[in-house]
């Protein structure tokens, strides 16, 4: 296929895309550090995470209010509920709110108050959500679908850009495969191919690449010296009781810790990580 | 996991689930036969072709008028003039109308015509969508995501059940692999797995499972053989020319042939298949 | 690639090769099936299964005396001694002996027995054993690795076919793939692929296949009916205590039953399965 | 499954193994690198890279004799010529030599010149060559098979370690998905995975893990940061007209270009690399 990117692929713009989130920039020199819960529970849960994470860098807050679950009968999110605690957090913290849309009846509210909305890998081809997402100006954390090839990755990203709006940022997100002792197969690979194919930028969720919270730090850093333009982590401050994700959780300690080791290896690789 | 699936499990209903679609029932005795081309692409096309399936023994026709497509370039189907032209084949061959609904968005015109809406591969993590079908009582066909394990499957089935809507048939359609020669894996191991712990029906789509048009009839009777409750095939009168999917079409004289040996094989295992 | 497969190919010889087995024939009209234990366990254990399998219509008696086994602390087979068994098997049933060979040191006292010398998927791409199994003339079954393509299989038969022993089946075991509730994803489209590029015979084995014992009638017969020249099937007479593989054996109750159903079925494919 | 891992195992040893090769050590703070051709094709080739390798920091020169190819028509090396060579190449410039062995039957002519001696992916199985290695006590560098999961990659080298030598370095490779840009996905995961469950170093070959040398630099880096002891690169001085894996292999001054970053890399990680 020759060129099929038209507004997301390198020819279109050679240049890397930063796509502004307020004050913040990803895409740039500067890494983009996304952390949080998986999902949004209550006040207590969010503040304190959310205040551990900038402590430690972080500039963006993510947590789940609309949860998309494999069962119908499993935990779906507070919903509107988590909204307004992830708006609270943000007034009292300064994070920029990352947080994801289920399906097209709850992106209205979900962008209200989203800083960058994401959309999750089990949506990247609800084609719907994609073009409604294009639509909005708001960026868009547009994730790997568990068995999409970079190719149909950028794709998605190029329905959201055919209908205007071009702030997305890409996240590899690990994809399907047979090894059963990690949750998917984080495939690093596709930081620096989709850097070769396109200007957007790229970010890393080593939480459900690897599922195991032990070697998330492993792969963050991977990520990273891999060229990656940012990472989304989840930190929760009692991982055994989280409602969703708890085993590949991040206690805040280690996040910080995991944060010390990123900031050095920013130096390294010609990038930058503000210090709180 | 014990018992997971609450409505569409076994253990709800250890009788087979029988679909009624007008005068036809799928999940019985009788194979459902579902053929036709993987796009509407004008009244000629879709005419010729009806009529061909139908004399060829299908009581189903298949037909795409908005196609979820991996380019936001590639044609996306004709919409609204595809389900006119659909309405019209039904009036003068009889044929049940099956056609895929793209977003929630289009799901009121494709129920308006539909006697069956199928929910495609990429949208069978679409929750939204899911329970937006689940709210009707028109049957749904549901098929397998190209990553999806069966247990997933059956989850999205549960999906719509939870909202009430019991008339669901699922569809396997093949699984991504490594292999390169077919454009799918077709696992046709879904086929008793699904019938041993669910009591829903569960149809096979070789067209999508191989790609290639030559190897459609072999796996068609293999599916049956591993118990399917029917089948979903593309036809196309002229696939060099087909919109879409033309090289895994098969034509109406190749389709008549296939169908003679799958009437062959009812008898043995079973099952019938209605001469035309 | 054009014509890659310089001996096995279909333009190396258009008609499909039959691979004659005394006075048994694979590849002709006549279903090869192959039944028999996992691992010869001890001389009732492998008799009473050689008697029930040869009563069903088997003309060919599996059972493994050198076992590769992913641990090396893994029951290894009876060896020497489990050849001396399957030969006394044969004595006293006439059922052709295919066992396996482990490594290019076994391969001489396994020749010595085997009627067909298996060469598992473990192997598929140990060259050394292919070649040394090209200097014999024995009839080989060669096994689709566990993630090897169509032409990685094709080729392994080239580096046998490229010695000078043509005596090759092929068989398809399954391959790896994310399902989690099969122990591999059979991959019968392999079947009428290889019957397109390639004259050698294919075989299917369901119960390496699926893993679960209830489940291989059905797959057996999709195998059938997709074109296979026959099955490869586990049967013990206790699967509880068998040394290996006990989840995915039958009963050779059940082995007779799907018999049965398998002979019917070849009549109506223009096949033939000898009544026992 | 608890504690499978009886030799290699963690619990067999909680602290790191270190390799000796002749004056160097795999496993320890250094980073070992590997560096050179995927074939040894003549003197010349092989002095010149070999040369440009230890200039780069390279202590190890890597080069196959014997090839193990898909296709028995492919290139398979210049065999015991190439043992020749490598053997010059090392009294020339010191390097220790890695080449893999094809089969049992070459590894005593392997085991005659090799520093350390490979165990390609497509032998990770082939339990009679474990064995075989594990009766010597040279050090085995042990590649992850295309399909095979972490546990059966510590199983193969258990294999290794219960016949005596536990002189066992592991490789990451890249493994068999769906994913059609890249050769193979690396799994860098098994990185940390490996580290918490074995003793044992474990290498990253970037240069099979995504087939295509642009990528090669920003895997290799993302390697070192995963926490890998060192790197298998295959290094070409003139890719375009390289009997094997052209595509794959780096230029000497890109070679170059890439140590000089992990350098920088290794002393912000801990771990070390000797200028040359």
């Amino acid at each position: 296929m020759t060129e099929p990117y038209t507004l997301v692929g390198r020819q279109a713009r050679p240049e890397d895309s930063e796509i502004r989130v307020g004050d913040a920039l990803v895409g740039g020199k500067e890494l983009a550090i996304i952390a949080g819960p998986c999902s949004v529970e209550d006040r207590d849960q969010v503040l304190q995470i959310a205040r551990a994470v900038k402590q430690a860098g972080a500039k963006f807050l993510r947590g789940g209010a609309f949860k998309p679950r494999t069962s119908p009968y499993a935990f779906q999110g507070i919903k509107e509920d988590g909204l307004v605690l992830l708006r609270e957090a943000r007034a009292e913290t300064g994070l920029k709110i990352v947080t994801e849309v289920r399906d097209v009846l709850t992106l209205e509210a979900v962008a209200a108050v989203a800083d960058v909305i994401q959309i999750g890998a089990r949506n990247m081809t609800n084609f719907g959500l994609l073009e409604a997402a294009g639509d909005l100006r708001t960026p868009i954390l547009l994730k790997r679908g568990m068995s999409a090839t970079i190719e149909e990755l950028l794709m998605a990203a190029e329905y959201v850009a055919s209908r205007g709006n071009l702030n997305i940022m890409l996240c590899e997100r690990g994809i399907r495969t047979f090894e059963r002792y990690t949750r998917n197969t984080l495939d690093l690979s596709a930081v620096p191919v989709v850097k070769k194919l396109s200007h957007l930028p790229i970010l890393v969720d080593p939480s459900h690449g690897v599922g195991l919270w032990e070697h998330v730090p492993a792969m963050a850093l991977a990520a990273i010296a891999a060229g990656a333009d940012g990472l989304m982590v989840e930190v929760h401050h009692n991982p055994a009781e989280a409602l969703s994700d708890g085993p590949q959780s991040l206690r805040p300690d280690r996040f910080a810790e995991m944060m010390l080791k990123v900031r050095a290896l920013a130096g390294v690789l010609g990038r930058t990580l503000e210090a709180p």
